[in-house]
């Protein structure tokens, strides 16, 4: 808050990406009853606390709209079944999609999916029409949302990447070529698909900003992503809890790589992958052993299940 | 030939990998007779040529694998429909997906599509059992196919990913960042799907191998692709037919984005990234006049119209 007040600023973050001039920085909680629409922003696994906390602060007509990405561990829920608990009369949205917030900040082109919760709408009829002037709201020229309702869909979608991503990681650290990495993404897909439909989402959310385009962005990205790091330098031998002791906040995707992993056991659905990830940093299996489990599999028909 | 031949390696296109020991490489079309196996690796636009000209060498009872991805300019068909006129009584298949030689050569990992055309089989239900028997002649440890029935959604997959891949080098050489590079894979692919779709493909094929896999490869690549090449120097400022000029080959995308043109007027599908790259090569229009077009369209209901 410090330098956002004094140079408006996140010289840490964002360097170089001023403020716009119509935001006010506060520290002040009483501020927030002013806000019809309330952005949150906090790590997935601060998010109970977080909300829990700002509950007294906030008006009951205020839309939240949660912009992390992340499965709470412990109870598996996703962010809107956490804000369910703690902010059950508010209405809820999520925001998800391929948009480093380096490159927004510089106004380059950038596509979300912006999807409201029709079941924390007292009318769900009006969640999409909501959704739509949210979309006003929030977009610019050059940040272009899309509206959807599938909240379960985007937040899957969003949180199991980490996990594809520190699989991509890996391949990276091997060097085991691109093209091993395009088949991780499209396997990758396809178990995040089939997680998702199984705990209640759209097959077609999968295939747009918040699935592909999210996945693409994070798994093939130049720029460093904390999740594919990890995984790189995973593979190239360098042990987890060394990683781990040098990261001052936990990188998300290994917390969300054991809820997956939960989350596959609970809905019964079969994920080589995030299961092989899941063994590797739990140290229940090596790198090498992974890859040549999955590379001994038996031949088979194609089936992306849609 | 030549280099094959003295030198086991193709110097020019592949070089530091040397041809397998079972490998013999001839010029004399008679040999063609003892292959129960024909992979056909010619351009697209001269497959017709070279199929008709191996017409008479060809066993009936073999089976061509179509390795090139591309649509017949004019008769905007597909590799299998080009092969239906010129050897209608051989059974057809088709290989594709995210596999660099170069990465396939050097034995990295690798999975790839393996689609049989149902229709080229008297009895069509011999059709997925031959393609499990390709996937053991073919496939080793390391080059990984997956069987499908689809050869329709392959081929638009792998041919039409090329289109998406000038999109995709524009964003690139106009430095527009990977948050936009992300946009046009995911609505591409969507595009790319609409079109198959209507052509008889099904769904998930392009969420496999050939469709998301490919596609990824191709657009996000640190390597060369003469597609994404030709797109980034396009969105440097450089005139097409100045880069044509320098071609010995004209780049495979140019001629399918024609095609794709065609084939979405006639199937009567909107796909305005397409359209776009249409309009550009063809000099209807300019490079940052389809960029604010694009960016000027309404906001929306995300559709990825699975």
């Amino acid at each position: 808050v410090t330098t956002l007040t004094t140079q408006r600023e996140n010289i840490f973050r964002l360097p170089g990406i001023r403020l716009g001039e119509g935001i006010q920085v506060t520290g002040d909680p009483e501020k927030v009853r002013e806000a019809g629409i309330v952005l949150l922003t906090v790590p997935a696994q601060q998010m109970r606390q977080v909300t829990t906390y700002f509950s007294p602060y906030l008006n009951p007509q205020a839309i939240l709209i949660i912009c992390s990405k992340g499965i709470e561990k412990n109870t598996l829920f996703l962010m809107t079944e956490v804000l369910q608990e703690t902010l059950p009369h508010l209405r809820r949205a999520v925001i998800s999609g391929p948009n480093f917030a380096q490159e927004v900040g510089r106004n380059l082109p950038t596509a979300i999916s912006l999807a409201v919760d029709p079941s924390s709408f007292s009318h769900p009829a009006e969640a999409l029409p909501t959704a739509t002037s949210l979309l006003e709201a929030l977009g610019s020229l050059y940040f272009r949302p899309y509206a959807s309702d599938d909240v379960i869909g985007v937040q899957m979608a969003g949180a199991l990447k980490n996990v594809i991503a520190i699989a991509c990681g890996i391949v990276k650290g091997r060097a085991l070529g691109e093209n091993a990495r395009a088949a991780v993404i499209t396997r990758g897909l396809s178990e995040i698909m089939q997680l998702g439909v199984k705990k209640g989402a759209k097959v077609e959310t999968f295939f747009g900003l918040a699935g592909v385009g999210d996945l693409t962005l994070t798994c093939c990205s130049d720029h460093s992503s904390r999740n594919t790091n990890l995984g790189a330098s995973l593979g190239e031998g360098i042990p987890l809890d060394v990683l781990l002791s040098r990261q001052k906040t936990l990188t998300e995707g290994v917390y969300t790589s054991d809820s997956a992993h939960g989350l596959a056991r609970k809905l019964g659905v079969e994920a080589p992958l995030i299961e092989s990830v899941h063994k590797i940093l739990s140290g229940e299996s090596t790198i090498n052993m992974e890859i040549s489990q999955l590379l001994s599999r038996p031949y088979k028909i194609e089936l992306p299940n849609v």
